[in-house]
């Protein structure tokens, strides 16, 4: 099973969680920088595992990079990465996810058909499309999924 | 002045632009990808000029990958680069940005900060923040940005 490493687990944001609520939400409004670590980690990004719950999914973390710290932009900016054998849950919703292959390559599963998703290839999955991400290869596979922030719960598929 | 190859230009999305644009929009809206072609060019995504007007930039060319085929989501994905010693307008408005420095690097003026964008930084333009975005190196850098669909209008700084 893939793990990252402890640096990347430690990464949490610096001091803004001894702040209330909305000072925190003001304070992280405001205009910043994610520098890029070069191990596929942003510097002030916490990397979490990809849901909290359910047996359908295996080796994914996540890191949301833009849409959980008091952002007002109407999506989100994630970045997954899925180990060696890995997938995410195969399911539906109604809202769309934009991915973009950033790391190794992997494949995007939409209704039954499979396709290759690449160093900075972009898919769009549309609203009601069943789909599952998954790493059929031996390196890890990276990549952004943009959401809209306001969104559907996931329906999982085929059962 | 930066031009970008004939194929970049001539490379118009299918041969959607003879149906109606009811039609249009449905099959747009559908699950697709836009495969990357290793010189910042995606198929099926043309590359425009950055504004149709003004002259308070120079040398940038824009693709917009997701957002104006009929897509539902609430943002769009494009794609700038600007050319060695090229701008964009220096500007405010009430959306947000989303940068992602994905070729070369350049600098974001925010405020009177100028930070460097590198490959994979991060870069997050709060409402009402003056920017520009700006390559004061010698090689092409390029940058995804992401915005909201519904956006207001962008005023000029400083005139």
């Amino acid at each position: 099973m893939f793990r990252y490493n402890e640096r990347m687990r430690k990464n949490v944001h610096g001091s803004s969680c001894d702040l209330p609520a909305s000072l925190r939400s003001r304070k992280n409004n405001r205009s910043r920088r994610y520098p890029f670590q070069g191990d596929f980690t942003w510097k002030g990004v916490r990397a979490e595992d990809y849901k909290t719950g359910g047996s359908d999914w295996e080796g994914i973390l996540r890191q949301v990079i833009i849409g959980s710290r008091g952002e007002t932009a109407k999506f989100s900016l994630r970045y997954f990465e899925i180990a060696p054998g890995g997938y995410s849950s195969h399911e539906t919703h109604e809202h769309e996810h934009v991915v973009v292959g950033i790391r190794g390559e992997g494949k995007a599963l939409m209704n039954r058909r499979a396709v290759r998703v690449g160093f900075l290839d972009v898919v769009y999955v549309s609203p009601g499309t069943p789909h599952r991400l998954f790493n059929p290869f031996s390196e890890p596979f990276g990549f952004f999924c943009i959401v809209n922030r306001e969104r559907d719960h996931p329906r999982p598929v085929g059962r």
